[in-house]
């Protein structure tokens, strides 16, 4: 954190200049949007923002803090010609939020580290710059999670990369695990699956269609995802789910991985699968990008239909790992076969 | 932390293959290599490493959390025709680590965000993969300061970019900040100054006669600087020090920074800097990336010559700041002339 520690300069309008604002005066920009909102109890556990070399959380006690970080690569997670700025700021900050609630943490503090083309710091025409729009999408959605912007890093770069680190808190032991599923219990997963790869597919065909797509217009799941953060929240106050992870590489790779990490097997009811707008079969187990909650329950828990406003769908069960047998099955009216991982892997030659 | 976390193939040498090896290679190689070290100590406040959704951290009842984010971007931080990739991944630990040092912070864990291209991940005829010797590296010095790496991101990126995550303990409200200098305070740096400007020109001139340089072999401020974390403990400890903050961005723009969020002025004897090899005064004054610490402390306080082993020099005092005065003066023989700013500003044109 060399550069969002210390702002010097007191600077008009880091958006009113045609020429690059300089890394002071967007760290200034940065500093007096950040932070601005959150309630007592998130600032509390956040006794330094930016402006020093750290920034210092107070977890209270009997408390755990959760943090994950994620990278987004111009290219390779968004590109300048598809998304509009708001939204990659959007999917930015929704990819870490989706993984706190994926663990039933409640969201802290955010850290941005930012690497950008000079061209992306200055105003376009009338447009305010990228990053300014990439701000705004941020840092909504940001206060609609009530999480502070309390550090990160900026610097030039030929290309643009953000990169995420969210940290919440969660009781201790009691954050939901990837590891703790057992055979019998019941899978289910939040919202709906292959919304999110139905959208790209239609923006990759008319990006222009797409361009003022907003995060408070009609719902838009690869561009606006909404982080089930609420949902990780109940679910882990409840005690009910044996295990959660978020769907961010696509079902038929995340229930691998869960099924892994618990030593298990899985079974999915094709019919059940609650579908998003749009999308094919295909989609759904493969797409990617939904950030909804997987999880699963014994049995015999009672699972309302709906938790916090978001529907929740029981879409198979957890069996017995068998030895030389696939990790996951799709039944369907046709049979079973084996689910295989056709979600997204970097360096695989998946593109 | 989308792809750190889970990590289904077992593979047989990630570094092996003239194929790329793959995301779920690279990351069970990572996996296989993170959290070896670690006394029981640190170890106990990192309850889950890598493998879900998200790490999670305990820290001690009366402890807060230090968190630091540092991004190194290729040909902005470093060149792959300069550095060597175990420099490079030296350095990137270097830079979180000298954060928390400037806070009197205990390393708890690290996070690591890591954009490669795909031919990095492969290795070159003898030489193992350019991601191999650079996690080599990292986790040397990480091993060194026995801080675990507990999680992070990996993605596919036309350039190598690194964004790591430092964690760190302090009891609360005993960090040491930049905000809490007085007038009249001495100033201190540890080391000397300059002597990794002086390396990177030498670096330029002729890079193949650096490929050997290790990190154990003779002393390579630029290549290897070493964070001064035992040193930021001590002052930390002993509540000596009034002020803190580590030397990345140089003397003349740091103690700068030091001085704003201080609300006070600062006095530099150009003769009592301690020069680092080969560095001349405009190495020393703007240089940067010596990672030293710069420290303030009440002038009858009795600072050591020597702390942990490393050379302490008083270089000046903190005096009020004064309407249209500036905010360092340096002081030479001839006289004092105003000490602006020099080091370095992504975005402002200083390459």
């Amino acid at each position: 954190m060399q550069s969002l520690k210390s702002i010097s300069k007191t600077v008009s309008n880091a958006n009113s200049e045609k020429t690059p604002p300089g890394e002071l005066a967007l760290l200034q920009a940065i500093r007096s949007r950040a932070g601005d909102w959150g309630p007592a109890k998130a600032k509390s556990r956040v006794r330094l923002g930016i402006g020093d070399d750290c920034a210092l959380l107070r977890p209270r006690a009997g408390e755990e803090l959760a943090v994950t970080t994620d990278l987004s690569i111009q290219g390779g997670h968004f590109r300048l010609d598809w998304h509009p700025p708001e939204s990659v700021g959007h999917r930015t900050l929704a990819r870490g939020l989706s993984d706190l609630a994926a663990m039933g943490a409640r969201p802290v503090a955010a850290f941005l580290s930012l690497g950008l083309p000079r061209e992306l710091t200055v105003a376009q025409g009338k447009s305010a710059a990228w990053v300014t729009r990439f701000l705004d999408g941020l840092l909504a959605l940001a206060a609609e999670h009530r999480v502070p912007l309390a550090g990160g890093d900026l610097a030039e770069s030929p290309i643009a990369i953000a990169d995420i680190v969210l940290t919440g808190s969660v009781p201790q032991g009691r954050a939901l695990l990837r590891s703790s599923t057992r055979p019998g219990d019941s899978i289910y997963v939040t919202g709906s699956l292959g919304g999110a790869a139905a959208e790209l597919a239609a923006l990759e065909k008319s990006p222009a269609s797409f361009a003022g797509a907003t995060a408070g217009g009609k719902p838009a799941p690869h561009l606006y995802p909404q982080p089930r953060v609420a949902q990780g929240l109940w679910l882990r106050k409840r005690g009910l789910a044996s295990a959660a992870m978020d769907l961010s590489d696509g079902l038929s790779t995340d229930l691998a991985h869960l099924c892994e990490e618990s030593g298990v097997a899985a079974e999915v009811d094709a019919a059940a699968l609650p579908m998003g707008p749009g999308a094919t079969l295909e989609m759904a187990l493969h797409g990617g990008e939904d950030y909804e909650l997987l999880f699963t329950a014994p049995e015999k828990a009672k699972i309302p239909k709906r938790i916090e406003g978001v529907a929740v769908t029981a879409i198979g069960r957890i069996v017995a790992q068998k030895a030389k047998k696939a990790r996951v099955l799709l039944l369907t009216e046709l049979g079973s076969e084996p689910l295989l991982p056709q979600g997204w892997e970097h360096f695989a030659g998946n593109e």
